[in-house]
């Protein structure tokens, strides 16, 4: 295994002791969520989005989360405008592309942040394959919306040589890739599917770990790990997805290291 | 009885069976919750509002929810283009005049959509009353924001057959009427009026309901009844308004035929 | 004591009995939590934040509560609408300068909004430092994001003193002033500051007290106590920061006289 659940374990010590501000460029969906999730881990999360400040609050932030779930055009400058500011100054930031196959609007816009060099891209199944499409110059396959995490490992290994990040794509099964190496998580719980931008509280938790660990292949392994397991706890015993909502949060608040390697189910696929 | 509790169960089964994509332009307060709902619910939400993408994403929906809340001008454009595709491509869609009355602007946007053909429009009666004198041209009747539900229920009647939507009035009894046909649903608990836009869940719940029934009138009773009863679980056992909250979402989830058949309390009013 | 547990909680009592109309300028991380927190607590919220009604709806409500967290430039054209208004029409307002030394966008804007005349300014230490610096020309102390509340007393009887408002820094332990009298309130518990946003819902709750008491030195220190002794009884039994944002609405609003006055622990410091 090339990140064990000890060395995972390590890195959420990290995030925990040193705290790191993470900028937030995201939804109006999940923004309460977001900031919520990071705090409970041990982050210190701030959503600033107006295109007036976002240069300045990325340069005194350690890692940045850019998320197009409800996009709008002054929120595109302000996405861009954050992405470049991030590589110039040496921030890690990551590329939420919610929806990215949903309209043409949608899909130039990921497509055009994908390519700002994001260190890392994590979606779902048909978020992934439509960006790799879009990076890809002449593609024509088609995209549906029910695409499983396997089916679009492909697409995730091509669009991590295209565009130089770190792919992940989630689902039953989550799956890392650089491109050459392969890692695959399987924590995490089907009731976490009926609560609303779960999918972009995990990005925003492997934004913490790109604030703690320079590798950003290990920082997503490791974040999707984390949020998987608490995700398992939290399911254990919930009512339903209102429950799963609230006990995701302290689940990751209380999260032990016993715990977390016992449940932890990380694995290399490739090479 | 104009549609039995079965009826709606039936209903229910069919968007837990079809996962209705629902298209929610929608307030900022409530996004979260109303999204929440309708995945509680079984239906697939998304929020989706700059003009740039609304027409397309529209047409993809089986469903259109356009709420009011957090009115600003250029929600207003996406909001008028997105009824006006709707009613294009033969799209079911439901207004919730949020705070029609409050002021002038408000009253102006909410008469507007109203006349852009939605199926059903849903608010609280000083809302309904504020937009059947809006779509009257020269009424002078004053209007103060403590009006019964039972009392709005001359206006809904004017406004639906000014409008041809079906009109829902909720309140300590909910009153759902085509001009002609009027049913009261006296589900739902006082606990609810204490936490922040349940009435905007439930306008989102109706629009479920619309992508898998033709009947406006059917739908808009459904979701209520279904709305009201989940409510009445969840506030059994809530030691306040924020326990209410979770435990709604966890009651539209695990909601079985049977407890909502012996809880629904529909009944036909007229003709 | 200057304001003994049983005057506040008459306080209360008059806001519950009144149900005030607060209206909200807030971010967007915390519209849902402000207005839910406002409910529990018995006011009556509203979250409007365009400037084409914002006039008009400071002239309808009993407070108003400005909040810059998710800032954008139309924002603060709509902020400084309701400001000026709310003074011409004497409605209290209360600024809430959420971080406000981050940026220089920030800085200025909250600057700007401060010498608009707020009946109260609730911030953190750093918050109220960067605050006084900004109302006061030629200042060049350095600040840092770190301030305990206690040393920013100081700055805070300075800005009570430039703008005229009463100024609360909040903290492990919560200080007001108005330049002269000095409050300590000692309520809260340290897992409220891994719940984003409680700060934001502290002043939204002073808004409502603002409401129904005109001193507002006197109002300050009932929110603060009330919100403070809500929060110590969520945290009571809380297993992390989920459960602690639930049980904080549900304990605003099940909050009885006697458990208050037995839990409230205000003092007086100054003069």
């Amino acid at each position: 295994m090339t990140l064990p659940a000890e060395a995972i374990w390590t890195l959420l010590a990290a995030v925990r002791a040193r705290r790191p501000l993470v900028h937030n460029i995201t939804n109006f969906v999940v923004m309460n969520n977001s900031a919520n999730a990071l705090l409970a881990l041990g982050a210190s999360p701030a959503m600033i989005h107006s295109s007036d400040e976002v240069e300045d609050f990325v340069a005194i932030s350690q890692a940045v989360v850019i998320n197009i779930g409800t996009l709008y055009s002054e929120q595109i400058a302000a996405c861009k405008l954050a992405a470049a500011k991030a590589r110039a100054v040496g921030v890690p930031w990551i590329l939420d592309p919610v929806g990215a196959g949903a309209t043409p609007y949608r899909r130039a816009a990921a497509g055009a942040l994908a390519r700002l060099e994001p260190s890392v891209i994590r979606g779902n199944g048909s978020e992934i394959i439509t960006l790799a499409e879009q990076t890809q110059a002449g593609s024509g396959r088609g995209v549906d919306s029910s695409h499983r995490s396997e089916a679009a490992l492909g697409a995730a290994r091509q669009l991590a040589m295209d565009t130089r990040a770190v792919v992940a794509i989630t689902g039953a099964v989550d799956y890392v890739t650089d491109g050459h190496r392969v890692a695959a998580i399987e924590n995490g719980h089907p009731l976490m599917t009926r609560v609303t931008g779960l999918g972009c509280s995990a990005t925003a938790v492997i934004g913490a770990f790109l604030a703690v660990e320079r590798d950003p292949f290990a920082a997503t392994v490791a974040g999707l790990a984390v949020f998987g397991v608490a995700g398992e706890i939290a399911a254990t015993g919930s009512a339903g997805p209102g429950t799963l909502q609230v006990a995701l949060l302290d689940a990751l608040y209380a999260l032990e290291e016993t715990t977390f390697v016992k449940a932890c189910r990380c694995r290399t696929i490739a090479p």
